[in-house]
């Protein structure tokens, strides 16, 4: 499938701040990329580097005033896709080294305070299969409601007054599964049926490699329901919001506007 | 200067419970290890992979009934030791991209939280003379109480409280270097005049290499006073307390016991 | 002085559900009401009782669908005002007992946390003068920042993000005062120089009353600076911001518009 | 039935510090004392003043070096009993106005952020019925768990955790309760199954009297199931732990030792 992307967002700085932005579609091999443009107000400096487990880049620049930034993008997904139903679950000491960061705690997902609840609900299914229960529990018990977290939200706060924008839903799905021993990762991303239409976040959760023996692979899940596998533009990942946000900010800025198209072509 | 590292913990599981362990001197070209030994008790499984940023090794067991764990070295001091006073901060967008994650929020540091504060008291120094004058306000500020943290402890209460051990040093000042634009990893290590004796906690800040134009480098510098860096066995980094805790459990365990012994040859 | 008080706010339920309304200029010694006009949409059920400390009254209603309030009053204010500079701090042991809650923790003030950062910044100081510092405090770190708290944000997150709105401002001087051994409770209020206007915060503390030998009386105090003791009508008073808000629903509600007015004449 | 009750704790301060201390038996109707005692050691003063809702006192001390309290009573409980299963639930609007208080939220019970859950979960039953499925869910769900909460656990972390002491099981029990529109509050008291025995903390919950028509009374509920009403004695009552805690010190203190026996005659 192929989707167009537009996505456009300003702020305003009154002085010469540090902004860390990551709002483009990632060039990897699952996404090929065509007709991109991201267009930025002038800076002092720009700087780019890769971000986290090299998917995307990371820009610096130093802003100052009123700064403008516009993506545009056609995007070619290629993903395998694989039924997570039967998927198992690695044992923690086959796991290559990479992905044990991912199992920890995390800014917005304090995964070992879950372990007696995961343990007690989901705690007879294993890998893709209990990665769904996870998911169902938190379509069931939550209500999606814009404005209802903020900046400090964490999974805990979630989990408990049961509601939440996508970004509280991806943290508590991450932070059920690392809980469950799963390595989860918490993925920025385009998809065309969020509504409002805007960035998204998902979780994405490394399961065995059904094409490699022995091996794994990290497979997308959407806790609100509103993105398929096949229907999700990385941006980056992360261990959580913290890590792929679209603006960090290193000193006061003030957020203008943002608008974000996804169609699906 | 060089070691005589003797370290031993125990622990007990009911059930067979997975565990990450990270408790050895990381084998790194400034640390010189001879005599190095490990004794595990016999664990289901055992495996070993790289620990982060390539620092150490973290071990995966599968426990059942009584765990015991020593580990023994003789470690030799090869690091080079800049006086921090003068270094310059790398500005962002030259940062290489594997800094970057280490100016971003993590579980028990979260520093955007900080940057007022950091802005208002430290606003005026940058690179080293302000992670000096960080190290000193928190040694002036706080006092060093065993017993007055626990595993849910941020950098934030903290700060509040105005306590805390090793652990807790650490986070503020880790929170502090990042809000102030300065990349900062929490370092887990052995030194010898830590009081009472156990295993330590310094932070590590990403700041200018003299020895390499516009370059960078990581140094040590410890907010409780108790280790100068050519004292620091590195055993393992990581954002917080969350990467490099010596033992991390995915289940419940009991703690048994624990000694460290930390001799300058 | 004297004050014309208007204000409005309608908020809308889709089922019945309990709210409790406290928004009336108090009938108290201090403040004479006259033209007192209250009007609420049509509800299931209505009741009046005392508020805390007998000062004003909280309404509950029954509402379901959209619902109106109206209040309208001219109150003018007979307090008498002491200057708070050489006001005693009374020793704890000579509290009347209804005094004493008001030095313990409550939702949004976990005052016990601050007794270190208190004794060093303001051991020095006792009663008026104490508060008085405590108040200089947050008006030279704080920056009064409509939007950036809610209804989680407690003292300690205002403590260390160094920004709010009254609500955050009032909380935190009652915090310090109780660390500080001074009793201290938050009164919601109506003040006419509050900007943009709005229902207004400010802390109470119980100090020394230079009329009784001995004895003890509340005096007001504002963080912000936006309102003195003049021209402060009280609504109600309680431990925090959870004991006075203007609405409190036992179930789902979506607040739909407010408007302040508060004229001195 | 009558109990004898003998307590004993100690502490220390380095400088003199004020005190506050509730850990007597209380005197009220539903309780006779006889052979009371209670031996304090010398302090510069000593102040009593009546405790919360009129239950049992407070005593101020102001403390320096090491004090020892020990407190030994008879009391004979005379305590009407109604089974919770078929008690109403009284309307908002028909509480009499002391108990809206314990509707709202406190340092430990953030009642409003369960809303969801509780309405949720329980939200088909009302009154004693409600109040004892909420208490057969802590149950199911909970592990008690001595050294598993500190001085900072609210009811929120101990949702999350499922593990606490009595202290938290009270907390989460009073939290539902408020959240379904309960007026709750939380009983320090003697009781004598509690294992290990300590101090013990219970819910009182305020619905119908089945004596007065319309009218409401307090029913005491204990979440980890130690103690039945009958076997209660009551120290005193508050929002939560930090009104009634045994021992609030303004000012370093370490606490040296505690012993609890109560034994039913």
């Amino acid at each position: 499938m192929a989707f167009s992307i537009d996505s456009r967002f300003s702020f305003a700085a009154d002085q010469p701040t540090d902004v860390l932005l990551q709002f483009e579609a990632a060039a990897i091999p699952e996404q090929v990329l065509s007709e991109v443009a991201t267009d930025l107000s002038e800076a002092d400096h720009v700087g780019r580097v890769a971000a986290q487990d090299g998917i995307g880049e990371r820009i610096w620049i130093r802003a100052e005033g009123t700064f403008e930034v516009v993506h545009r993008a056609r995007v070619e997904l290629r993903r395998l896709i694989t039924p997570l139903e039967s998927l198992p679950q690695l044992d923690p000491h086959l796991l290559p080294g990479e992905a044990v960061e991912y199992l920890l705690d995390s800014r917005y997902c304090p995964a070992d305070r879950f372990q007696s609840f995961v343990g007690e609900e989901f705690g007879s299914l294993r890998g893709g299969a209990a990665a769904l229960a996870m998911r169902d529990w938190i379509a069931h018990h939550f209500t999606y409601t814009p404005g209802s977290s903020g900046p400090n939200t964490t999974a805990l706060d979630s989990f408990v007054e049961r509601h939440g924008v996508c970004r509280d839903y991806a943290h508590v799905l991450v932070t059920f599964a690392r809980a469950a021993g799963i390595p989860a990762r918490y993925v920025s991303c385009y998809a065309p049926r969020v509504t409002p239409q805007d960035f998204h976040a998902v979780a994405e959760l490394f399961l065995a490699d059904p094409s490699v023996p022995g091996g794994g692979a990290w497979h997308l899940l959407d806790a609100t329901g509103m993105a398929d596998p096949h229907e999700i533009v990385k941006i980056g990942v992360g261990r959580d919001a913290a890590d792929v946000s679209f603006l960090t900010s290193f000193g006061p800025t003030r957020f203008l506007a943002k608008t974000v198209s996804v169609i699906a072509l």
